[in-house]
């Protein structure tokens, strides 16, 4: 049964022809010579079919051309292409170019909103963007303070335009928005400042709103079905949220969606995770604080949810649940299995069955995480699918003004919004990680709308007895749970990763490096020094036949807070400014996109 | 005689030993693998020995290395290369890098000064810097705000600091500075501001002012001899200045300083120019207004005038007479002279003997220059020396509130700050060009010390009849003054040329391309999309046996002024915006060095 559902959805898919699924992103993501969403396709695989560019050939690449964005800051996310257009996003302000591929880049048309900037006050992690979505003719582009706009992708012209959310008490937006069936979904940030998370899906023709799901609160605010949405295998039960917060707090409790989306059209459902529960004093919200720190499976046309997985409960380091869901069919135990593969950052990377919730497999992906030393596998276990929490790195049992030291890994994660990608034709998945730990000092904190409700202070260093270096980039294997490869950096590694069918994958570096190495054994194939620290995905595009790489450089983003909004206190933006600081030596702001290919 | 001096300047140049130059910069610009100074060298040729990248296979460039500045608008000059380290400046706030060639353009160390903003407001063309200077082991910077810094090169620490003018009364500084014996020179920027020009030398050792000359009046305060200060082969004659001008306007009558030094160390002398005589509106100044719009020649060492001509007398046009004066020996009827060939605003091209100020040639270098017909150079003619105005481009003939229109060229020049470079080996001149013709009305205005003292109202446009576009990039030769060939550009070609012993001569476009052309035949061998508009000069080095060619991109610029201040009615930026608005097609503001390596 389920091999042939899954051979369905394949053909659907290929055919583009399924009844729920926007046919555009189907169509324009299926044709390897675009990238149309930011996650290269429904899946999140970031994976491309495109292989001139092989492990033979790749140490010959070189600079194509190059464009400033004429923004400084973090520069996440990456270009999309669509025929022969470029679609190039920056940072608040949010500005928008559509480049000709034809005509040496020139500028088609540009889009350039007037925010007010007051809204970058309350963006916790720089003012960072993970870029614009294509779907049916149009690009969407959800802004800083929240406004959802769709233009006409040939023209720029603005179709319509709607307020999603209320920068004033804290709500903005940093991620890049899912087309899905005739509606786009959307999510927010504001886990720093007490928003309540939830992702609301519009109607792509007008910008009406469909649906609004939270992410804490009421059964029916959470479209949750007590009997029918399931957690573990099990009901979840009538007020599942409500029951695991004491009084109120879960009206200014986080669980913000400031991650990813992805999709399966033929479960038709959509996938995504949700943020710290706020404060990041634990002190201050006893409980699990569900449904927070949260993978939600929902279906895509009501919103309804279909399951849920609490990774984090009662977070006690910020690990927020909101990381991308790679989907992939693979065999395990001679069964083929729809898969969702996570990588957490608390450091445990998760299969499981995309379908039922089931959990499969929970293994550490880097080895210096130490706040836990395992997820219980066991279903019959009362701590089913908890992390079991060592407590000398628990800062709730240490409790408010105690500096809890050496926790693995630090606030950042194991990983943070950065996405892996996943190559079918090894099997392995390529995470960009960071390898740093923390000191946690929680404190007591008052709530007041839109000022930063964080209550802990940090500092980071790079994870002791180790390379001394803060990132890797690693192949893993999601069915053994067990890293293949690990290649170590000075800096996290804050960029995308992309895979193609040239059996090479790249990467970029916070020091600004764009990497190519090879798929099956991690060696280096290519480096170049592009202008600013790499914290954008890389993609390839096809275009008169010739493959391309293209990615933003702009150092920035949480790891680089200190450069991209001038820190110099070890503890500044929220503990990262510290460990760092070392990044001054290598990179400055920037904002470019580099576009390379093979010589002729 | 002639010939012998001569003869000892080339041994005292290739010895480096010259009693009056300074020997740094002499020993370090004699160095082909380095760039010392702005200019390349003292004679501000802007050629280069290396010859690895040649005609033959320049077509094979590709990028090496890139950095970001972390600075946008308007990036003019280019790095240094002292031995292992480049040095790489930014427009205001003026910082500057030490990148280590050796280690992937680390950032060995960062100046970031902290400037006043406000000092961007009394800024007439941008926040531009034409870069440091390298002499005795000391970086030299010239801040926006006046500033003058020098710095440790090896670590960046602050030698000496000294203040050379007023941002209150709208005095700045935009220009790279000239070491010259003890002693380092800088001018001062603000004819729109009504400043009073002059140039200061400063003590190498200590920042202590050593001398300084106006540019305007008493005769004492500008270093002029009435007896031994030549004009056309002249004594000067007593209070040559104050005669020129009704009352005190000399006081607040222009005549800045803010463009190219060169020096010939056999002579002793310094060259430079003198800007806009202030108000652009000409009826408030009647009178030659001398010596703005000069070509000076000074003792390095005392800075007493040797010999003074101006090229434009009563300037109507803003035809500012700061473009560089570069150095050359070449043979004029069977003699071989001392020249210096100077490309200036108002559309004629200078050949004049730097020795006594001899006026040799004295040619259009673009035909659609219409303001005048000729120069008179006829040394019994009472207009000796003069420009024949054309009566209907007379923008003081018409008189005040009358719209003059079909002035070729516009306010801007043939050629503005973008310096021109020469080949010995061609015996050619390279000369990135304006194309553009203007309307010019000219209004009352009254003086109000650090507000605006423009009192003229501009549009500009393609020289009209022509090709279209609004630049040209041209080979000259100096003793015919002629143009050998013309290669058509759609914008003004706002960036240095750079003339190489390989046959290549490199410039960079307002589109953003660097382009490798043919020094024999203009053919164009190369081109490559950088982030953003060139207003940069080209430079090369060489490194670990290597050459590489070097620019700044950065689009910005009095003609890049619309993107770089945001701008869009046509008249703002004094008169530039409207006809560079097309800029907004092609490139948006960067900040970025792009390095050029042959392959392996
Ligand atoms: O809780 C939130 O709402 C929220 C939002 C964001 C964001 O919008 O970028 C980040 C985080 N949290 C966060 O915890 C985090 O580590 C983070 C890193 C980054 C980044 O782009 O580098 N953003 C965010
Ligand atoms: O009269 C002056 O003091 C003054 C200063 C400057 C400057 O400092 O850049 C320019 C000019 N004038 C000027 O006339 C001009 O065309 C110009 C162009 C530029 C440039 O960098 O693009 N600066 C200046």
């Amino acid at each position: 049964m389920k091999h042939l559902l899954n051979s369905a959805a394949v053909a659907l898919i290929l055919t583009g022809a399924s009844a729920y699924a926007n046919e555009s992103v189907l169509t324009e993501t299926a044709k390897p010579e675009q990238w149309a969403i930011q996650t290269g396709d429904y899946a999140n695989q970031r994976y491309s079919e495109l292989d001139q560019i092989t492990r033979e050939n790749v140490g010959d690449l070189r600079v194509a051309w190059t464009f400033s964005t004429g923004v400084l800051r973090g520069h996440e996310g990456g270009p999309l292409v669509i025929g022969d257009i470029m679609y190039v996003h920056t940072p608040f302000p949010n500005n928008i170019f559509a480049l000709d591929l034809s005509d040496n880049g020139r500028i088609l048309w540009r889009h350039t909103p007037q925010q007010d900037p007051e809204v970058i006050a309350v963006m916790c992690c720089d003012t960072v963007y993970r870029g614009v979505a294509y779907a049916d003719g149009l690009i969407i582009s959800h802004q800083a303070d929240t406004t959802l706009v769709a233009l006409d992708a040939m023209t720029g012209e603005v179709k319509w335009s709607v307020q999603t959310g209320d920068p004033a008490i804290g709500e903005t937006n940093t991620a890049t928005v899912m087309p899905v069936g005739d509606k786009v979904l959307v999510g927010v940030s504001g886990g720093e400042y007490g928003v309540r998370g939830r992702i609301t899906a519009y109607n792509l023709s007008d910008g009406t709103e469909a649906w609004k799901a939270y992410s804490t609160g009421p059964d029916e605010e959470m479209l949750v079905n007590a009997e029918t949405t399931m957690h573990l295998g099990e009901p979840i039960g009538a007020d599942s949220s409500l029951n695991s917060w004491e009084g109120d707090q879960w009206k200014i409790g986080g669980g913000s969606t400031w991650g990813w989306f992805s999709y399966d059209p033929d479960l038709n459902l959509v996938y995504y995770g949700t943020g710290n529960p706020s404060t990041w004093n634990p002190s201050q919200r006893p409980g699990d604080n569900r449904w927070s720190m949260t993978i939600m499976a929902r279906d895509a046309d009501t919103g309804e949810a279909k399951w849920f997985y609490q990774k984090t409960p009662h977070d006690e380091w910020d690990y927020d649940g909101v990381n991308e869901n790679i989907l992939v069919d693979k065999e395990i135990d001679g069964e083929m299995r729809k898969l969702l593969v996570n990588f957490d950052r608390n450091g445990f990377a998760y299969t499981m069955d995309r379908e039922s919730g089931e959990l499969l497999v929970a293994e550490k992906f880097d080895p210096a995480v130490n706040w836990a030393t395992e997820v219980d596998m066991d279903p019959e276990s009362e701590t089913y699918g908890r992390p079991m929490v060592v407590s000398e790195y628990s800062t709730a049992q240490n409790g408010e003004d105690t500096n809890t030291t050496g926790v693995c890994p630090a606030a950042l994660g194991t990983k943070d919004q950065q996405p892996a990608s996943y190559s079918p034709k090894t099997g392995l998945f390529y995470v960009p990680t960071n390898h740093v730990c923390m000191d946690y000092e929680p404190f007591r904190v008052a709530y007041t709308a839109g000022q930063p409700y964080v209550g802990a202070t940090l500092s980071m260093y790079p994870a002791p007895d180790s390379h001394g270096g803060m990132g890797n980039f690693i192949a893993w294997d999601a069915v053994a749970g067990e890293i293949k490869w690990s290649l170590p950096e000075q800096f996290s590694v804050w960029s995308g990763a992309l895979a193609t069918a040239g059996d090479v994958v790249f990467y970029g570096t916070l020091e600004g490096f764009l990497k190519a190495v090879d798929a099956e054994t991690g060696e280096e194939l290519y480096s170049f020094k592009t202008p600013s620290g790499i914290i954008g995905n890389t993609m390839t595009y096809e275009h008169d036949g010739k493959q391309y790489i293209a990615v933003l450089s702009g150092v920035g983003g949480w790891a680089g807070i200190g450069l991209a909004a001038g820190l110099t206190n070890p503890n500044d933006g929220l503990g990262a400014v510290g460990g760092y600081a070392a990044l001054s030596d290598y990179t400055e702001l920037g904002g470019q996109l580099t576009v390379f290919e093979l010589p002729d």
